[in-house]
């Protein structure tokens, strides 16, 4: 079941089904709600079509996609009351990129938001560490289904990553991986938000 | 003097003037070396106007920034040998801007690039550290001219950010800012290998 409207066809994010999560969608680009967040309103854009490399992009889906990520970033600030934004693609392997489709992280942020975890930069370890390894988290928790990617391909990736732990301290409560019902209500929410978000 | 032929008028990233550091340029963005390049090839994307957030970007301006985040990134990729990259933005005074005119940061990897400094997400800590600081660094070497936005701006900006510096161990000779002859020749050759850069 999808938080949106009519929609029926699965939606991938690389080999995952990802479909209740999904809360916006435009004819090139999707937008889900993340199994680890690594801060309330943490969410991800990418293209329908999955390809690992943003050349892989056709102009079209590139337009759409970042002009996706504009109005949806504008949504989160919003929505959990932030006042600036990081917005990051790992574009490839050694970059850090755990599953092998083009995804923007956007991160909704506000003054002295991590200072629990190290202060504000530690968002960036949080999304290169172990805790933000969307490869590893959603192979764990969501369904998948028949696909062109396999989760092998994904676990190679990670594998010839060589990525690192390196932690600040957090709750570890707040970082285990949420419930599909959890995801499922945050999506429908935000797909009404998106409602009420200017086009422009 | 500019690498771009024909280009006259000033191009301004915030309060500063770079037209010596641009190499490449559209009708609403421009593209320019770095200052204090984390890794060899680390450029920026910027609208052509001057406004803080992305959400202040006209759709136009979205796509003709993105559409160019893509092919400079591809071009910096083949030029240095490169095999994936970062692609970041700080929207905002507290997800680490500290020039407050929008840019998205392209830095070209490779396997094993920053085991010297830390390992791959050392990019993270050196991007939003001092070394990283983009308002600092051109503050010290690009002269500025008349432009409606202050230095003081810039410095208010980054004073208010709280930033802290968690830096890897890193080789000081290779971090100091480099020569504006560095930095013009480096943007003459990469105007040229534009040119020869598929539009598509």
């Amino acid at each position: 079941m999808s938080a949106l409207k009519g929609a029926t066809a699965p939606i991938y994010f690389g080999p995952f089904t990802v479909t209740p999560q999904v809360f916006h969608i435009t004819p090139l680009t999707f937008a889900l709600v993340n199994l680890k967040p690594i801060l309330p309103g943490h969410v991800l854009v990418s293209p329908r079509r999955v390809v690992p490399r943003v050349t892989d992009l056709t102009p079209a889906e590139t337009s759409d996609l970042f002009l996706t990520v504009r109005r949806v970033g504008r949504m989160v600030e919003r929505v959990y009351g932030a006042t600036s934004l990081n917005i990051a693609i790992q574009d490839g392997v050694h970059a850090g990129q755990s599953v092998p489709h083009v995804h923007a992280h956007i991160i909704p942020r506000k003054a002295a938001d991590l200072d629990h975890a190290g202060g504000m930069d530690a968002v960036y370890d949080l999304l290169d560490g172990d805790e933000g390894d969307l490869g590893r988290a959603f192979k764990k928790v969501v369904p998948t289904e028949g696909h062109d990617q396999s989760t092998e391909a994904v676990n190679q990736n990670a594998a010839s990553s060589g990525r690192r732990s390196r932690f600040p301290i957090v709750d570890n409560d707040a970082r285990k991986p949420r419930e599909e019902d959890d995801m499922r209500a945050e999506a429908d929410m935000l797909a009404r938000e998106m409602e009420n978000e200017p086009l422009d």
